[in-house]
Order: structure tokens, then sequence, then C-alpha cells
């Protein structure tokens, strides 16, 4: 299958800020200062691994009109105006006495006169990927400028993907299923787990992933306790219950989903929970459609999950957003009446406890379309596959 | 060879809760409030690529003695109750509306009444991984309590590895140096460079890394560019230098080391370069020994790449700490005065520009030892390698 093209044409970018300006004007913010890996590239395209570095901030403005103006470490300027940003101001990075702060206060002080109010996120899944000390100087340098919390504005533009978005989450999607498929091929009893991880990670590789940064899972007799576990070098054993959840990524998109195989022999407790999270999925297929609410799409889940278990797992949630995030806005929750809409890229992930302690998780990832749920990945088989 | 065991015996953990404590006993605090990843598993010895997962805030407390206190989220804690943690206080996360928050206070509040002071990291290579809005409001639920940076701290803790540390350093320092080693069987002239990343990544899953989550370079003819892109689709060819920089992990532990690689011919300015880089890094290794500061070791490195260009790159240092992260205190830079102790595991990572905006970057790995630098990757070429 060939892989659609990497990066966006301009109008990606112009598109994306001209929406966020528009949300702006209304709420009547002067500007977004964004620091965080997923908002610079959605603004401006700016793409590299270089984030896993703690060491450097990174700022991008987005004014009332005009592109984004980027303030970031000169290591980065090279690769910036690659990008369709033209106003690039760079400092010799790292700099612990002034990384970037009198850069952005040049930047911010005429707002700061003016008495204008910035957004910064503030809210739900979101961080300040700056030092608080940084931070707090630099606010206090800024008398007279207001900050108001930016994310419902960024959260409502992320949370619905362009056709091309949905075309990369499809094509990461499609590698995912793939290397899913492979794993009754490459997956045996006697193989320790850590083994078997880094055999899934040169499939996915081989299939097309640029990198699969998120592989969790785990395999136990009857059932797995703990679904977060980096691998153990137990070996794998008949009668274990194995599942493997993988975040691959393509061209900076995730999917995001999990397979469950049991190991020469599937116990019956375990093939009834992975058929009420079939059937649970099935549900939330169903009610993922435009004018849903984030509340109903659980409940629809919750109810088939209550045949087994009415506690619906210590997850907190039965899915969520996807994109450039292994996990974005919004959540399927009682707590979250986000309306859904077309072009919703989500996970419906029904869990559920079993038996003395156990855990099952189950996953699929879907585009919301006009008429409903499209799939993403390749839809689970629905009975426990043994391998 | 045999990997060393995973995970740390629990006096680990209980010698580097010891340390802190004697150092916040002299500095006045009466905790530690954690929130980021590597600090979170410092002190605890919890191990997930769950945090990739934004939703989610996760907290530490130290408290001035007895061991460390758990407020995490509910999918954690069964994976925290295998570590040496006794005190797990767990709400089902996400919620919005009171993300941990409620515990925090719970925790904090009697040291508020007292007035007495907790550490934050609020300095240099921090961030503030929990949402700043929901920060603000916890502190100010909590008057009376002072807040000072544990930056320096910190930083005095983890900059100096332990045995076991180091075993695991050396250990992922040996894959990624055999990995490098297969360049040449796996790399060829019209080879894509997404393609090439691919194969160094399952390379060095064979090799026995647990993953390849950092993996950046360049090629370009007589020269590369940038140093922290993401690959493109164009194919390597003669005359390219090619630059592939690796952080790859095992057990939580990192390499990052890069190499450089001449594609069917080298021109005589790239192989000028790569000699003025290697005697750099060979004057670092000589430098790098207890009681040198970090602004000499810059010095040392910086005299021979002045041979060649003065102004030593854009990159901002010639290297850094490494361990659990990347990139760790301390810096190879002018500004840094930290002096260099015994098993501190450091970057060597000197850099010039030449020619027309062409950049050359060449680094190893090594752990200070009491007599010098011991080499934790294998010494690079002292000639421009040609593939």
């Amino acid at each position: 299958m060939a892989a659609p093209d990497r990066g966006f044409p301009e109008t990606e970018f112009a598109t994306r800020t001209a929406r966020a300006q528009a949300l702006m004007a209304q709420t009547g913010l002067a500007g977004l200062l964004l620091m965080t890996e997923a908002e610079v590239r959605y603004f401006s395209g700016f793409h590299t691994l270089f984030w896993q570095s703690p060491t450097r901030p990174w700022f991008l403005f987005v004014p009332a009109d005009g592109k984004p103006i980027a303030i970031i470490p000169e290591i980065g300027a090279e690769l910036m105006r690659a990008t369709w940003i033209e106003d690039i101001r760079t400092w010799s990075a790292p700099a612990p006495k002034d990384d970037g702060i009198s850069l952005l206060s040049d930047l911010l002080l005429p707002l700061a006169s003016g008495g204008e109010t910035i957004g910064v996120l503030k809210g739900h899944e979101t961080a300040l990927r700056m030092p608080l000390g940084d931070y707090e100087r630099l606010m206090q340098g800024l008398s007279g400028l207001q900050v108001a919390d930016a994310t419902a504005l960024i959260r409502s533009l992320r949370m619905v993907k362009s056709e091309a978005e949905i075309e990369k989450l499809a094509h990461i999607c499609s590698i995912g299923s793939r290397s899913f498929a492979r794993v009754p091929d490459f997956a045996h009893e006697g193989q320790p787990l850590e083994d078997l991880f880094r055999a899934f990670r040169r499939e996915a590789l081989a299939q097309g992933a640029d990198d699969v940064p998120y592989l969790v899972g785990g395999a136990d007799q009857g059932g797995y306790h703990d679904v977060i576990s980096p691998p153990s070098r137990r070996p794998l054993a008949r009668g274990d219950i194995l599942m493997l959840d993988t975040g691959a990524n393509w061209d900076g998109y995730f999917c995001d989903f999990d397979r469950n195989f049991a190991i020469g022999a599937a116990d019956s407790a375990s093939r009834r929970a992975y058929d009420v999270l079939w059937r649970a999925t099935e549900a939330g297929i169903a009610a993922a459609r435009p004018g849903t609410t984030c509340r109903q799409l659980f409940q629809a889940m919750q109810s088939v999950i209550a045949e087994l278990d009415d506690q619906g797992g210590d997850v907190g949630r039965l899915g969520h957003g996807l994109g450039m995030q292994l996990t974005e806005w919004p959540s399927h929750a009682a707590f979250d009446d986000t309306e859904i809409v077309e072009n919703m890229v989500l996970t419906l992930e029904p869990s559920l406890s079993y038996g003395d302690g156990r855990i099952m998780v189950h996953e699929e990832n879907i585009v919301v379309r006009r008429t409903g749920a499209q799939l993403l990945s390749a839809r689970a088989a629905p009975d426990l596959p043994i391998i």
C-alpha cells in the first residue's frame, strides 16, 4: 500500500491558523502562547524528535492576525525555515539565565502595555513545557498582561481532523492492523515477553511504521492484571491471555489499539470477557455518530460491559481522541459531554475486571463520518484468537 | 553479551531517598513534590511507557523522612504496588475537575498550616507536568505553604550514577555500538533515508535495545545542514555525508551518540571536519576527570574545534549528562561551572560549521572514573568511514 505524502501543504497551516484567529477574535484573545510539541507542530509544521530532550524550551506565538511567530533555540532554525513560518527569532540555547525569556518579553510587552489578554494552555491534559520559574519571571515582567486558559479553543480545533490528517491516521492504523495480524507467526509458547515486544516492534517497522514509541501489554494465566507495564522476561505459557497495546506512528500521527490472544488454549472466563468487550465495541461503533455525546458513547459501551462488570474497570474512561498524540481529547466518560462531530478520530476502548483481579481491554480506532463510524483499524476477531 | 538484571534492588531507592532527605534537611525542605517521569521513577522505580499519554498527572511526594508517597491514577496502582512504595493514594483518572488535587491538598495542608517549605522543580531543563491551572488552584488552597526550587537538589543527585545505573548505561551503549557497526551492511546508495532509519531501528532492536525512541540524522552532498530532522525520502547518493544520531534505551536508560559516514567517496572538507571533531573528542576524553569543570571540558574541545570554526556551531553546548533521559544536566558549555565528579555519565559532542552552511557533529558516551574517562561507546574510527 502506497504511503500518503509526508507533511502538509501550506494551506493546512493557514486554515488552522485562520480558525484559531476567528475563535480568538470571539473570545478577545490578542494571541496564543504555545510551547508543547503537538501545538507548535499543529500551527507551524515543525516536526522533530528533538522534543525528547527536555533541555530546551520552544515557543510559538499565534497573533490576532498574520502567521505565527517562532521563538526557538538556534539549533532548530534550519528546520523551522523549511516550514511556512517566516518570523523566526532564535537564541543560542541552552542558556539557563535567559532561555528565550527576553525574546518573549520583547514580543509580549506591547500587549501587556495595552492590557491585552493572551491564551496559554492551562487546562485538562496540558502541561507547562518550560521551567515554572521562567514562566513566573516572564509574567512578573509583563504587568498588565492578562492570561486566559486557551485549552477549550485549542481542543475544539485539534479534536476535528482534516482529510489530510485522516489519511495519515488511516495509514498508520493499517500498518498497525497488518502488524497485529502477524503476531501468531512470531509469538509462541516459551517466548519471553520482552522478546515478543521486540519482535512486534520490528514487524511494525517492516510494515512501514516510522516508530513504535508506545508498546505495553501483559500475559498471565487466565488473564493479565495490569495494562501499562513494560515487558517482563517471563516466557509465554499455555493458558496465558496475552494483550499487546501499541501506539505506532507515521509522519507524526498515531494509531492506538490493542489485541488479545490466548496461548494454546483459552479459559472460559476470558472467552466470556472477550465476547462482552467485543460486543461493547460494536455498541460503541453503532453509537459513534455526529450528535452523540461522549457521555452517551460511554454509556452505550458501559451498558454491555455491565453484563459482567458494573464498574467498567479502573481505567477511568472507555476511549479517547487520537491524532498527533497517543491520547487526545475528548474522553468517553461520564464527565465528558463533548458532542461528537464529523471527522473526529477516536478510540473505542471498553475494558472490564473479571475473576480474581484480572483485567481485559479491547480497542479499535474509528473516524466519525456524517453517516456514522468508519473503522480505521481492521476489526478484531469476534472470538478470542488462540495462538 | 548477557543483559544485566532489570530494575533495581530496594536498597537503590532507599539510598536515593536517604540522600535526598539529607539534602532536604540541610536546606530546610519539609518535602519534595515531584511529577515528572524521571523523578517519579528515580525515587519509586515506577517504570511505564504510559507517561506518553498526556491525559493523567502522576505525583510522588518525598517527605522529610520515611518512604515516598505516591498520589496516582488508579490505572497505575497495580504497577506501583510492585515497587517499594507502600503509601499509594489513587483516584479514578481522568477527572478534569479534580485530577489528584484533593489528594494533594490533604497531604500538604498540615505543611501549609505549619508554614513549611516544599521543593518543586522550577529550574533549568524542568517542566510542570500537570495543568498549570490545577497547580495554581492547588497553591491558592495552601496558603502558608512556601515553595522553593528543588532543581539544584535533584540535579546533584541524578547527575552522579550508581554502579547499577552505570551497568545499564554500559549495556545500552554497547547495543548502540554494535548497531552502528552494522550500518555499512544495510546502508547503500539509492536507499531513501527513511528506509535506512527503519533498518537502523530494526537492527538496534535485534541487538537487544528495548526501543529506539530517538533517531535523527541527515545526509547531503558534501555534508548535512541540520541535525534534528526526521528522515526524508531522498535516496542516499554518492558523495553524501550521512549522520545518524540515536537515543536507544534499555530498561529505561539511554545511550546517545552519533556516527558519520561518507557514501561512496568523501570530500576533503568533510574529511578535515571529521578529523578536527575526532581530535576534539580526544581532548574531551582526556579532560573529563574528577575536578574538571564542565566549562573547562567545553574549552578543551572548543580549542581544537577552533582550528576550523571559532563559533562551535549553533548547538549551544558540546555535550551533556546522560541517564534516564536522552539529555540531562550538566551542559558542557561556557555557562556551566559544574565540577565533574566520579560516576557522572556524560556525552562528549563536539560540533562545527564548515563550508556553505554545512554542520558536522561527533559524539561519544563516557563514564567518569577516579582516574579519568572510560568510554561506554566503542570509539568512532579516526578517519571518516566510507560506505
